[in-house]
């Protein structure tokens, strides 16, 4: 806990306080943008903001995490609560604290049991097509706020605002950065300077709204923000507690990967170490103090905390600013805060979300292993097609499907003997004897649940090609583990090959699965034997020709 | 298709016709029992057990699987039609047909679509949970059946019938094959003759009814079967596809599992090979054969065709004698089957459930891997607490969360070299010697999306213990494959280690997965280099001590 704290240097402070300041001002626009995503009161989005990174500066690892509302989280808190109540009802608002509650309850408990092994369950190609389906989802999502009416209609105004926001934000996001470092700015200072961009277009088109009058042409706004700091407050008096449940597992899982594959990214470039259970102790601190302070599920984005490792943050003390920047703007007269308009706010989430449409991973995938791509695909389609729920479902099924697949079709090669050597080799590869009624397999992978059918069929297969074989040798070398289905596997194929007069015997066998299997009882059932090595198995059991 | 009858020899028409013989023996009271346990009337487990064993037997690959209702496919029915419509209602059964259809239009599309993998995402310890669980549930769901009235209260009369049966099934079970074989019966013939216990008891309780006037006494019994072959017909109107297309998944999952894991030990015996898309596609049709004859879900039976194989099966010629037999049954007279007792079917269903609770695999696991038995009580208790379709989707959780974690913890060994050998191995095991600036990890298993987080921690960790490291070898030698997530992973190490002036290089890479890894940039953009041997890569950067 704090760890950063114990080792700040004096030299850190410059670095901190930039980024702590860049944030806050990407910060305001994103949380009220992202609070709208959700189905809340702008407002909430920055309540969201500050209590959360507050205690995952306190429990978690990251140095540079930036922990707050973002994109995908608020659209599966909106998918979650759209069946339970109507988005802007006092009970929609007070579910989203409520669903933050249980979300961190469950991250806490997963923390504590300590099973942040849980992140392995998605592939990076999976979490790929998870978040390019989000990212149209929310895009799409945000068009009616952007043109003022649903479609076919469109609000003129509106429109015109919410378009023009767009060009100048995607114009920012593509050529801001070049023009600055013309302009002579240093390169780091330019990529900053244009992720202010958002923050920029915002005050602009509020200005424009009294200026030309936008609300009296229908233009919407965000509304009154109440002055002031969110209330310590929890309602829980409602019943909706068992049908959060599901959903706040996901949400929990889905803050979590999400959190965990920023951080990891800018822990590499540091060469730091994350710690994944402290990471959910400190993400469910994180969103338990969101549900005590009215806001919603919050996570790690990767997009901010990029933006504040860019801007110089040392330490979590830049998010510890960012936080008092917040609290101080609420305390602050916020009336101009109400004049802000949706059709902008609609942009920014759009440009935001379409910077998540990224596709490196779907070309390496197609290249590399098409099998990944397709279950990139596939996770996205799920999302778009049956939501985000099912998607994260999807996900899960699709990377485990990919994973049992592969499983399935062990290597195993016939091995043979490289005359005069001690070395046995794949005969399908190499030149390699063989000695009539032995057949000695070796299998290349842990033998476990999802692959003994297919071992068991290759046996079979090998031993139809090879029909006088007397002594089967399964060599071992690269057999990590042995579960206690391939355990029974073993066992049963030890009987079997007995009623056939053939004898099994290992070789090889690793020092740990040694150990495991003398805890059973297939070596005292073993018709064969147990060979150190692939060479003494050949030497007892090749000369025996004429058995 | 029919491949057993292209090989058909005349000496096995014997054993196929006594199998037949004793299969339906024992098919009648308990396809009954188990249209029961359904919620249906008992003649449809007989209607169940006609035209789907006939259809596997034509597109199916198992010689003695016997397929038709099962106990644990039963509640499964029972659990998903509970919900909609209640039991013994036209409904019911219409929705029972329905269920039936789509599970083998669920099973035929995963045949046809090649994807027979499926069933390795269930472990041994899972599975073996999952049944005790399911069998607990079904014996309990029988003591009103065979008590006369739900507990606290007992219908005497009933009651003493059922326990009557009860007790004469069990001991049936321990001790009538030994007593058989002391009266001189060959060791064959008095366990088949065991397994006909049920048939004799049903009869005997049968005559009972009348006899005693046990009707007259309030005790339930099946009730008019009426005669003649089940209709060629389904009911499509109702609009209930969407709410039996979860169940039908998961219980074509149970059904493809359980039929696999029956016919599999008996192919083991036989040394026969089991194609698991074709089974696939044989379980599919038989599914769609129930359904069209007013029948439920159906599957191999373990228990079944363990006496059918014990008996004398051949081939599924003794099945097709099976289904014969019993459609003779059903055009004969059946008053008499209106007669038996609820009671003992009662009786008959709970002796053959406790015959599935089997112990050996939790003994087994305990003492092999208690993660392994940690998984099966967990899953037993998951479908006591939850019911029997919470309880596959938490054994498939299982599975997979047992594999993820095991995945999350691979062996990686530092590497030292045997002094004046070309051998390296584990220095935390042998006296090996070790090149300052030099870190040589061998990874031993594949690297995949599991992994990848465990090993990018383990290579920190070594880093930070041999601080003066300038070149990182990963030896490749167990690593069968590399998925899409592992070679990002790869690629940000390589550039995270050469932002701190460390040279990643690989060794010893299998050709497969070499192969793939030409098909990306990872080769292009390596710091280092790609050494054959680890002892190329040991001379080439051992002796850079002043570099």
């Amino acid at each position: 806990m704090l760890h950063w704290l114990r080792h700040y240097r004096r030299a850190m402070l410059p670095g901190d306080i930039s980024a702590g300041l860049v944030v806050a001002m990407m910060m305001i626009p994103q949380g009220m943008a992202y609070a709208l995503v959700a189905g809340l009161p702008p407002v909430v989005g920055i309540y969201a903001s500050i209590v959360p990174p507050v205690l995952y500066a306190l429990f978690g690892t990251s140095t540079t995490q930036s922990v707050g509302p973002m994109a995908i989280i608020s659209l599966m808190t909106a998918s979650a609560l759209a069946p339970l109540a109507p988005a802007g009802s006092s009970l929609y608002a007070t579910l989203a604290a409520q669903l933050a509650l249980i979300t961190g309850a469950v991250l806490l408990l997963c923390g504590l049991l300590r099973i942040g092994f849980i992140a392995n369950f998605f592939s990076r190609p999976v979490m790929s097509g998870f978040t390019i389906g989000s990212s149209i989802v929310i895009a799409l999502g945000q068009l009616p706020a952007l043109l003022g009416a649903k479609l076919p209609d469109v609000h003129l105004p509106s429109a015109m605002l919410g378009l023009g926001s767009l060009l100048l934000l995607l114009f920012a996001r593509s050529r801001l950065a070049p023009l600055l470092r013309r302009l002579g700015l240093p390169a780091t200072a330019a990529d900053i300077g244009a992720k202010l961009a958002p923050m920029v277009v915002v005050l602009g088109s509020t200005a424009l709204v009294p200026l030309l009058g936008l609300q009296a042409l229908g233009v919407h706004t965000t509304g009154s923000v109440p002055t002031g700091l969110p209330i310590l407050a929890l309602d829980v008096s409602s019943s909706h507690w068992q049908a959060l449940l599901q959903p706040a597992l996901l949400i929990g899982f889905m803050v979590f990967l999400i959190s965990m594959s920023g951080a990891q990214a800018l822990a590499l470039k540091r060469a730091e170490k994350l710690h994944s259970n402290r990471e959910l102790v400190g993400l469910g601190a994180a969103n338990l103090g969101s549900a005590l302070t009215g806001g919603f599920p919050v996570t790690g984005s990767m997009s901010r905390s990029a933006v504040n490792f860019a801007a110089g943050a040392n330490s979590q003390l830049a998010s510890l600013i960012t936080a008092a920047l917040l609290a101080l703007a609420l305390v602050a007269p916020t009336g101009w805060l109400a004049l802000m308009p949706l059709p902008t706010l609609a942009a920014t989430i759009i440009v935001a979300v379409l910077g998540m449409l990224d596709t490196t991973t779907l070309r390496t995938a197609w290249r590399f292993d098409r099998l990944d791509a397709a279950a990139l695909v596939a996770t996205a389609g799920g999302v778009l097609a049956l939501g985000v729920e099912a998607g994260v479902v999807i996900g899960v099924a699709l990377s485990m499907g990919a994973l049992i697949w592969r499983a399935s079709r062990p290597h195993i090669a016939v091995l043979g003997r490289i005359p005069g050597t001690e070395h046995f080799r794949n005969i399908a590869r190499h030149a390699a004897e063989t000695a009539p009624g032995l057949l000695m397999l070796r299998v290349d992978a842990g033998l476990f649940f999802g692959n003994v059918d297919a071992v068991n069929e290759r046996v079979e297969d090998e031993l139809a090609a090879h029909p006088g074989t007397r002594d089967l040798v399964l060599v071992l070398s690269a057999v990590n583990e042995v579960d206690t289905t391939a355990l029974f596997a073993l066992n049963e194929l030890n009987a079997s090959l007995a009623s056939r007069a053939i004898v099994l015997h290992l070789a090889e066998v690793k020092g740990p699965v040694m150990d495991r299997l003398k805890q059973s009882d297939l070596l005292a059932r073993l018709n064969g034997q147990v060979f150190l090595s692939t060479a003494m198995a050949w030497d007892a059991l090749a000369n025996n020709k004429n058995a």
